[in-house]
Parts: structure tokens; C-alpha cells; sequence
């Protein structure tokens, strides 16, 4: 019998779910708009009705669920800033509930970065770290083979450590993370910043705030948009600024980023590794740490890395 | 047969060295002058001959080293910018050598968090960290009950970790390093910022900068000093600021402090405490992280930890 696994990503917008092996193949996908349901058991009943058209669930082994704030401990999510549910959410008992299968929940970032050991580039490496760059900063940190919950099941939180104690505003309730400056939003308001600092024409000037996407940062900046280049070499010298940080803290093999701000190339990249290794103790420096793009399609990614976790869990079983 | 293990400290000023028990009883200890040797071979063959006339080495199983810059992948010591000795020193394969026994080496902070494990208030906590607060700032990070020793075996480089970037020099050849501010030689240099930028009457102007000691500043503070108090919250301040980074970062159950600044008591860990709060995302507030004192001897804390390194070896050959 083909084992199958459900992988669901739950994203602020939108949720995607697929049926997938153990191969690392997608078999069938779909989403659901997150910001529908106003509360999680809605979601979670609409998600089952839209599995049962999408696929047949009879070889499906378990589900794997990938989520912000996911507290991999007690299966809930707590306090997500970007989704409709408040407070705590026991979300694993609800999915196992309503489709009678195991469910494992864990960080979308963390799901990201299993994903990367099992079908990514990641293979075979045992400590490294993903930092998934959407409309916030995720991370997913693996040391000695293993993923990193911490006490509490809240480790990898990269996204919400210190840039600037009197910097931006961040979703989280405090000031100045890092996820404020490099992540989509980061970049649309260091990009807003620089416009009100300079006088130079640039094409983004005829962009609302709402509107402004990475893509149309990346553009401009291919056409020597002086405004767009500039927001990249700031937001790529914080990033590098804090990767410094990661790599003094656990000295990973490599770090991988996914997401839409890791497919501005060498715009981000360039700066990234530069400002990392220019904050390196020089220990570190003959000992390259590679910054490069995750291994996995953007649109697989996530599916793969919350199926990922009913694989883990079934090895994990067979072994005790 | 009694099992005993030679612990061995190696510090920029002195090494310690004694001989232990398993149950973290210090037989015997004494210390040789680490500037006394300009090359490795030399203090290893002192070492034999001053470890021969303070206890038989019969039941003695195995030797273990705690060194600034250590690898404990390579047996090596690279690059101490505190030692005599210059370059890579194949340390352990030496000390195997002339001593004829099983010798382990690692960090020296690494090695009090296994001390911290073994014998101290980590008993039975598998997330934690021990910041070693001497003439520089290290530490020991343990993940899933493991010490964290990264790709290249130089993962816990927090006092490396970047306070500013037009910051003070450190020793490392960075800038704006942790350890230029939380260290006995950061409190110093702010003492000195301090007294420089302020014209209140202070005890600690009659002190020179080379004999300015971290216990002369907390008496000065028990006594009113504003300087030596102001010194305390601004050390405070920052490693306040940095902890929050390392909670975000691998979410411990409690940090450690050991060495000289952890014995200001509430002069440094109340500002650290509150600071620390202040800039950790709200999620982790009602998981109360706990900053708190080794419970180590500072005198019997470097050499338990080295000798910790022998029981561990035995333990993972045992089952092997």
C-alpha cells in the first residue's frame, strides 16, 4: 500500500493543502482563503470538505500541519498576530477529531525547514537553519539532526530579534525585529522611508503602499531604479548584520531562504553574505557558511514541509 | 576501583587543574602561570610534572581540557587571541601523548555548562545556557540535552554577537562585540566612558584603568557611587538586550551566570532580568525564563566542567 500524507500550510492569507508521498511528490493541491473563518473549527470543516473533492483520503497515513505560533508541544495555536483566530487555538485535537487521523502541527518555519532535510537541499546536513521570508520572518533551526523547539516550543523566533530598540513597530508587540526590516513588509516600508529621505525619480513613487509588492521592487531595481537598489542593499546589510548573529550563536553548515524575498536574487543575496561575513569573528571566515536559495519549489515547499511531519512522527513510532 | 578524571582550565592568566570524582568532589587542585609558556609543549610537560606531585595517577581514566577557542571536532586550539600560543595547537593529541591517557577538550564555557549538567542547577534541564562573564563573555549552549557544537565546532560564540556596529574594538578583530561591554573588561571600559563623559565626584577616578577591578565597582555601587551604579545598569542594559535575542533564538529553560560580573548580584541581574523582558516577544513572558547565578564554586566550576568531559566520553563509549 502507497502511504500518503495531508500537508496543510496555514498561511495569513491563504492556507494551502496537498496530498503528497514520501517521494516528495505533490499529487494534488488546493487552497482555501484563510481569512474566511472566523474561527479555527470552521476552517478546519472546510478544509475537510475540500480535501474529500480533492483526493481520497483511504492512504492517508496522517497530517501534518504547518502554522504560525504552532506550539508543536500542545498541538495549539497561540496568539497569531497575521490570522483571523485569537488566543488559543488546540487545533491538532480539532483536525484529529474531524478527519479521524493523526495530526502533527509544528511553526510553518520549522515544517520549512524539515521539509529542506527530507527533500531539499539539505539532505544529509545536521545543522543549519530556513528563514522563510514572506509577510513576516520565520525560522526553522536544526542542530545535532534535530529541529529546535526549545523549553516551551517556541525557539527559532529569528524574525523577532533586536535590530533597533528604538526602531519599527512590529506586529508582535514590540519594536524594532528584524522581520520589520527583511521581510515584504520590511521592504515596502524601508522602500516608503527612502522615498520620503530622497528626491530621486523612481517608478516606485507611482505605487501605493498597498500595493507595493517585492516583485516590483525587484523589477525597478533590474532597471537601475536608484531607490530599489538601495532598499535591497539595506535590507540585504541587516540581514547580513544578524546572520552574523545566527552563525556566532549555533555555527550552521548553511542557512536557506524561501520565500518571495529570496527570489530577488543576488539583489538580497550579494549584500546578505557580504554584511554576514564583514560581522564574522574571523574564526568563522575560512569556514564558508553558505546563504543560499532553499532547494524546494515555493509553491511545494510547504506542503512537503508539513507532510515532512508525519513522516517524522511514523520513524519516530516505529522506533520506540 | 575509584574512577578519578584530571580536569584542566586553561585561562589567559592561570590554568587550573585538580583531580575529581564522579560525584564532583575536587581531591586535589592547584594552578600553573598560562603566560609562563610561550609554546603549548612546554606548559603540557609542566603540567605532568606539577599533576605528579599533587596526586598518583593510577585510577586516573582520562584527562579533560576546557581552552578559549577549543574545537572539540579537531582536538584543537585555534587561534586564542588571550594565550601565549599562536596558531593551531594540537592540543589533546600532546596531552594524550605525554600523559598516556584518553584526553577530551572543548570550549571553556562549554565545558561549565557541562559542569552546570553534571553537578550544578542544570541537573535534568536539557535547554539551557551558561554565560562564562570573565575578562571576555562566553558561553555554553545545551539543545535537546546535547551541548551545541555547530558544523565546525565553534557554535556559542554569543560574546561575539554585535551590540553596535561603530562600536568598541574587540580582541577578536570585530567591533562593537557583546564582550567589549559585558565582560570585566567591558564594565571597566564603560567606567571609564562614564567618568569621562560626567563630571560627578567619584571613588573609582582614583583607580587606574589597569587596576580597576569588577569588585571595586560593586563596592563602590553598594556604597552610592552614581558612576558605579550607572556602570551596572548600562551592562545590564546590554546584556539584557542581547539575552532577549538568544531566547528568541533557542527558547532555553534558564540561563547561568558564572564568574566575576555574576557576582555583583542584583547590580547586574536585575537590569539584565528586566531588560531582557522588556524586549522578548510577549509570548514568552508568561514562560518565565530564568537569569540566575551558577550553582557552581566559582574556584571548582572550570575544573568539574573539565572533568565532566571525561564522564561523558566513558558514558558515550559505553554505550556504544
Amino acid at each position: 500500500m502507497t502511504q500518503l500524507a495531508l500537508g496543510v500550510d496555514i498561511g495569513g492569507t491563504n492556507s494551502k493543502f496537498g496530498i503528497t508521498d514520501r517521494e516528495g511528490n505533490v499529487l494534488a493541491q488546493s487552497r482555501i482563503n484563510t481569512q474566511g473563518f472566523t474561527d479555527f473549527p470552521g476552517f478546519v470543516k472546510e478544509l475537510k470538505m475540500q480535501v474529500n473533492r480533492l483526493h481520497p483520503m483511504d492512504d492517508v497515513v496522517g497530517i501534518g500541519v504547518g502554522a504560525p505560533n504552532a506550539n508543536f508541544y500542545e498541538g495549539t495555536i497561540e496568539y497569531p498576530p497575521n490570522l483571523p483566530w485569537k488566543g488559543v487555538s488546540a487545533f491538532a485535537d480539532e483536525v484529529e477529531r474531524v478527519f479521524d487521523k493523526k495530526c502533527v502541527i509544528t511553526n510553518d518555519a520549522n515544517a520549512a525547514a524539515l521539509g529542506e532535510m527530507t527533500y531539499g537541499k539539505a539532505k544529509g546536513m545536521r545543522d543549519f537553519v530556513v528563514l522563510t521570508v514572506g509577510t513576516g520572518l520565520g525560522s526553522g533551526i536544526v542542530i545535532n539532526g534535530d529541529l529546535v523547539y526549545g523549553k516551551h516550543g517556541f525557539a527559532g523566533e529569528l524574525g523577532h530579534t533586536l535590530v533597533n530598540a528604538n526602531g519599527r513597530k512590529c506586529a508582535c508587540g514590540k519594536v524594532g525585529c528584524l522581520e520589520t526590516y527583511v521581510s515584504a513588509t520590511g521592504i515596502r516600508r524601508t522602500v516608503y522611508k527612502l522615498l520620503a529621505d530622497y528626491t530621486d525619480d523612481s517608478v516606485l513613487r507611482s505605487i501605493s503602499y498597498d500595493e507595493l509588492s517585492t516583485e516590483a521592487v525587484t523589477e525597478a531595481a533590474a532597471k537601475g531604479d536608484k531607490i530599489a537598489i538601495e532598499a535591497f542593499e539595506y535590507t540585504g546589510r541587516i540581514l547580513g548584520m544578524k546572520l552574523s548573529d545566527f552563525v556566532e550563536h549555533t555555527d550552521p553548515e548553511a542557512i536557506f531562504l524561501l520565500g518571495g524575498l529570496s527570489k530577488a536574487g543576488d539583489y538580497i543575496f550579494k549584500p546578505a553574505q557580504e554584511n554576514m561575513e564583514r560581522y564574522l569573528m574571523p574564526l568563522f571566515l575560512n569556514r564558508k557558511i553558505q546563504l543560499q536559495p532553499s532547494g524546494l519549489k515555493d509553491d511545494d515547499a510547504p506542503i512537503l514541509g508539513a507532510s515532512s511531519l508525519v513522516w517524522k512522527y511514523l520513524a519516530e513510532e516505529e522506533t520506540q
